[in-house]
Order: C-alpha cells, then structure tokens, then sequence
C-alpha cells in the first residue's frame, strides 16, 4: 500500500469521529493555539532551516518574507486559531425541514464534506489556518504545502497532531504529506477512493496544473483579472479613491483590480485624476489609443495580453469604452468570475450593471478590495472561490459543509 | 470549429440572455407544453422509426416500453412542464444579506449556474424534464441523449426550440447534440470552455464513464446501493411492510432497497415474516449463513459481491449482525451514500444511526422509496446527486442555481 493509501484510509476513519465530535472539536483547537505559543522557540527552529535553504536556493526576499514565522508571526497564528474556536460551529445546523402531508417529517441538516485535501505553496501559516476550518467544520485534512517550507510545515503539523490527541481526537484528522516531489501532489490529485474534494491555493500555475490533473473533484480558487468601470455618471473622485485603492493597497493579491474601463464622456476629465493618484505609488499604465492620446507618452501600449493579464503588481491595464455595453462586455470577456466594480451616480446603470456581471462579487461604489470572508461577515476563509458549483466568493466554514437528509416516520410507505 | 464548439459558443450566448429572462422563461415554458400538446401526432411518428429501429435492433421488450411515447405520455410530458411553470422562479431570491460596520451593503443573491450539459440514455421524456428544468432556472441547457431514442429526441428538440423563439427567447438555450456516437458524448465531456456542469442520468455504466472521463464539472447522480436495518426493538410488521415496499414497489429504481440487516436477537422471528411477504413477489434471497439457518435452503448463498451489488431486480441480500454498530459498519463499507433506514423502537439507536449514516438521505421508521424531488416537497428533480458538494440528494430548481454577492457602498475604500 502506498502511504497516500493509508494517509487516505486513516483521514476516512479519522472523518468519522470528527463529524460527531462536537465541542472536543473547540477543545483540541484551543490545544492547538496553546501548543503553537508553548512550542514557538521549536517553530523558528525549524522556520531557520527552511529560511536558511531558501536563501541557499536564492529565493528573493519577498519570497523569503512570506517564509518567515517569528514570534509576532507565530503569536498571529494562535491568535486566528482562538478566533475560529470562537466562531459557531456549523455541524447540525438545520437548513431547512418540513412535515409531508404523509405525516413524514424530513430535516435537511448540514454535515462535514469528510476528507479535504490542500495543495497549497510557501507560506507556512496557511499549515495551520487550513486544517483549522478543516477540523472546526468536522473534516479531516490531508495537506500538501510546497518545499520551501517543508521544515515549518512539518513541526507545525506535528504540534497540532500532539494537540488533537490530547483533546481525545484522532491524530490523523491533520496530516501532512511530508514527500514534496510532483509525484506526491498527483498521488493527491487522483485519490479518489479517500478524497472528498481537493482545494488548490496558490498561484496560477497551481491552480491550472491541479484543475486539469486532478481525478477528485476540486474546488478552484484565486484568479483575480479584476475590473473597475467607472460610468459617466461617476464621481471622479471617488472613482480615482476606489481604483486607487483597489490597485495599490496590496496588489499581489487577488481582490485587487487589474483593468479599468472609463467611459468616454468623462475619460478627460477622469484619466488625469485617476494617473495623478496612482503615479503617488509609479503604477506603470498600460492603455488603449485614446487612453493614450489623454494622457500622453508615459502610457504603454496596450494588447490583447494587457487584457488578459492579472499582473499582481504596481501595472494597470487602461480602456476607454463608448457605453456600460461596452464595459459589461470587456469584463464578460476577460474576467476570470472573481470580483468587479462599477463607480456611477446612476442607479439603472448600477442595476444593470450589477445583474449583467458574472462574476462571485460585484461591486457599486466600493473597492474590490473587501472580497474577503472577514470583510464580508463569513469569518475566516479558506480561499476564494471563482468557480460556480458548490462555493462561490469567500468561503467560510458553512462551504467545508455538506448536508443531508434525515426522514423521520413512524412506518410510512409509498 | 467543432459543432460542439459552436453549439457551446451559442449555448453560452444564450446563458446570458436566460440569466435576466424573468417572466419569459415562464411564457417559453407554456408554450412547450402547448406545443408539445399540439404536436401529439408529429412526436409519435418521430417515435415510431425509435420503436421500429429498436424492435430491428432486438431491444428488450421493457426497454422498447420505455422508449415509447402515446397520446397520454405525451400529455403527461406536458403537463409536467406546465407544472415546472406554475413553480417559483429561483433566480433573484435573495439568500441572505447584512450591512457591515463600515455601511456595505451586501447581498447574496440566486443566479443560474450558466451551460448545463446532459448525458443520458434511452427515455425520451428526460429530454423534455431535463430541458425545462435548465431553462426553468435560467440556465442554457445542450443535451445528449441515447441513439435509441434520437428520432424522437431531435422532434422534441425542434419542438421546443420553435416555442422559445416564439416566446422572444433564444432557441440555443436548448440544445440537443445529434450526433449519438461515443465520440460527441466525449467532446461534451471536455467542453471545459463553455459548459459549467455536466449530469449524467442513467445506469451504472454511463455514470461511471463520464466521472471518470469528464473534464468539466460532474454532479454525479443515481447509483443506489439502499440499505434497511431492522433493530432488536423494531415493529416487526413495519419492517416487513417497509421491506416489501422498498424492494418490491419498483425494483428497477435508485431508491430501492438492495440489502437489509437484520439485528440476530430478533432475526429468527423478522426473517420468516420479512420473507413472506417478499415471496409475494417471488423476491430471491441471497443470505449470510445465518440467515440460510433461519430461512432454510431457498436462500443463496451470499458472498461479498451480494453486500456491493445494485441488483434493480427481484433479489434482496440479507445479513444478520450483532449489533447496530456492525449494521453501521456495514452501510458504511458498502453504501453508494444514496438512502438508509433504520426500522427501530429505540429513541437512542434512531439518533445513532441518523447521526452515523453518511448518505444522502437517512431515514427512520419508513421506505427509502421516499427519495425524491416531488416526496420531499421540492418540486420537480433532475436527478438525486449522491455526491457531497454542490447538491446531495433529490436535486430542484435550487440545485440547478449559483449564487453571487452584490455589494454596494458609496465610495467604501480598505
């Protein structure tokens, strides 16, 4: 048996305990933040390795950040952990129920998925905030985090692992695959036999390598080509407010925007403001001729691939549209689904709007930026979905669910 | 381009025209069934060169009925699809909302999914119920239906295309694929460009196929291995009626029982009772040597195929155990996660095995034959999904929707 066959076997059964462990669930989460406080000193220990090889390797600084657990960092952690021991647990909810004139009494009660798989790259904290809404919504986690961090994510999986068993819970409600090859992450991607569903959080390259190889059903996440529009009835202020914000507050993630698409009526009056907020932090703009012919030679020219792209960084992609069609087709056509706003004094425009985009979140006069679980009220959140079966947007607790019916009768037939 | 690129392309188009079509799709709807009604004579030729081409073909005489349309089918078709029309719409509904601190308003509202894909097999009435489902929830629909049927199906077809243009709608939001061999069932299968779903309806086999073949999201439905357990303090007579009722009403349906267990301190009392009434039916036991002790020699022996097999037939596997705790280990091994019930007196052991059960539906006290869309109060169903995300159990028009927030603010910044 290949030990992702037993990891498997041993997340199935451990799955059953958990999804009717109830409150032991808050009680091995507790554990968990006590023990990542208690074993802080062993974290940065291990982290060392992990920094000191990344630095050998000539990971680039940023990189070598996001890698870093120091004692803020680590306190950071168990701190989340506290919080989604303090969140409502979902398991038992009563979605719905009826009684049938047959006298049936049928209960839709919501229930743990069983086994989740993570595939996910360096930030080792993602270790612990993953298998937390795992194990509070009552499912067993089998994580796969990238190499670079395989130090980190091992003690930090072993800690909770002690944690849970001293809270009466299976220790192989959280395991972590410890091989980092490409072959462990296929293995993962086609465990069927065990895997309920697999979540990739990462870049792009991940997410298209585990859609397209995985067996298991996946649940995709992440991919932000984010849109403003900002109609010829918008306040030019604010709409300058909400682009900058929602390119430069933190443009590596993916709830920030990446093209904007200006009416023509108020394109020269509107570009000149918009550039002058965002030369503040030298985002390079790439636009489209008249784009251009607004704001003169500093403009890129803009392509196809300008469209299609989500730069992640201080670049931004510049149209000038001729209506709200316009617009809402630009977006249908390169949006990957994930967030998009209009800034428009008219409410039928923001109607329109709003009803003919297709994406998890759609925005009137706000930055894209708050697409995000604790923004939204949801709690924390275990990625972002941009897909539109099962979770769409910010997944909270309540998307690691699923639910089934329990018919109540006292002998009845059809 | 492929044809099912284009039907894919239209399809799409179509999707958004749906999306917003409010009170249209009810008008469409109507005008199908009236449609449906008016062509009685057309149908059932077209069905004619399926029934003559299947009798060549040496079709069994129950697949040759199923296949086959008359005056009353057909007004039962339509009169389904009027009831589809009578029902709620789905998209629109508001599923829940809140003001955050910072005055967002934010509401997750019902949208359709967008392209559904259908493969099924031989009854030409799915090709209605499906089609009017999608459209019902507002979403494009491109179906696949079996060769046997593909006379009648592309009638059907052409019939509802004609009442959607004559309700203003376009006649691609209903697509049916003509071409019946295995390679266009394969190309719906990797049509990750355009279709957001597919649901395979039909046996074992063809399900199999395309969660193992597709590429494109899959809700798996249908595969109904149904298991009852009769409980130390269960009513006896109840559990030989349920018994009978879930074996016998119809043998050949998903939410048919296929194996029951029967607890050993009452098993010498139920099993001639449970088999008496079975013998009505001239149901064929296969039993565990315990049950042959009991029964005497007209059981077959069972062997571990017995406990995994979908018979959809006059045969019942049977298995004395222990206790509740084997029953529940036993379901767990060997259950498709389709429907269970347990036939007890016991407050306590009804809880544990509606908490314990992992399937779809759990029932107490009554027959499994109750899983389905219409019993349960939900409308009409396109399929019961035995997988865990998206939809479990009897899926309605909510199945067939997506959601997404819309967020309005006044120049909210993060």
């Amino acid at each position: 048996m290949r030990t992702i066959d037993i990891m498997g076997k041993n997340a199935k059964q451990a799955s059953r305990q958990l999804a009717v462990a109830g409150e032991k669930k808050n009680e091995a989460l507790r554990a968990i933040a006590e023990a990542l406080i208690k074993n802080t000193e062993l974290i940065m220990q291990a982290n060392s390795v992990d920094l000191e090889n990344g630095e050998k390797n000539g990971l680039s600084a940023s990189l070598i950040d996001r890698l870093r657990l120091d004692e803020k960092r680590i306190k950071g952690i168990a701190d989340g952990v506290l919080e989604v021991a303090a969140l409502p647990d979902p398991i038992g909810t009563v979605i719905s129920g009826s009684t049938r004139p047959n006298g049936l009494e049928i209960t839709k009660v919501r229930v743990p998925i069983g086994v989740i798989g993570m595939i996910f790259e360096s930030r080792p904290n993602v270790t612990v905030d993953a298998a937390v809404l795992c194990l509070k919504s009552g499912n067993a986690v089998i994580l796969r985090g990238g190499k670079e961090a395989i130090s980190s994510n091992k003690c930090l999986a072993s800690i909770m692992q002690d944690a849970l068993e001293k809270a009466g819970l299976d220790r192989n409600s959280i395991q972590l695959i410890e091989d980092t090859s490409r072959q462990s992450s296929i293995e993962l991607m086609e465990l069927t036999e065990y895997l309920d569903v697999l979540i990739p959080r990462g870049g792009k390259g991940l997410i298209r390598a585990v859609v397209e190889n995985a067996k298991v059903p996946v649940i995709e996440t992440g991919a932000g080509n984010c849109h403003v529009y900002v109609d010829d009835s918008a306040d030019i202020n604010m709409a300058a407010d909400i682009i900058y914000n929602a390119k430069t507050s933190r443009p590596s993630v993916c709830n920030a925007i990446e093209t904007i698409l200006v009416h023509e009526a108020v394109a020269e009056k509107a570009l000149p403001v918009i550039k002058a907020r965002l030369d503040e932090k030298n985002v390079e703009l790439h636009g489209c001729e008249k784009t251009a012919a607004i704001l003169g030679s500093s403009v890129i020219p803009a392509d196809e691939s300008d469209w299609e792209t989500e730069y992640l960084d201080y670049k931004l992609a510049v149209r000038v549209v001729s209506s709200l069609d316009e617009a809402i087709a630009h977006i249908t056509k390169y949006s990957t689904g994930h967030s998009e706003c209009i800034v428009t004094g008219s409410y039928k425009n923001a109607k329109i709007f709003t009803s003919s985009i297709d994406s998890a979140a759609v925005y009137v006069n706000a930055s894209t930026r708050f697409t995000d679980g604790g923004m939204f009220g949801l709690g924390a959140e275990i990625g972002i979905s941009t897909q539109k079966l099962h979770a769409r947007g910010p997944m909270g607790l309540n998307e690691l669910t699923s639910m089934k019916f329990i018919i109540e009768g006292d002998g009845q037939i059809r």
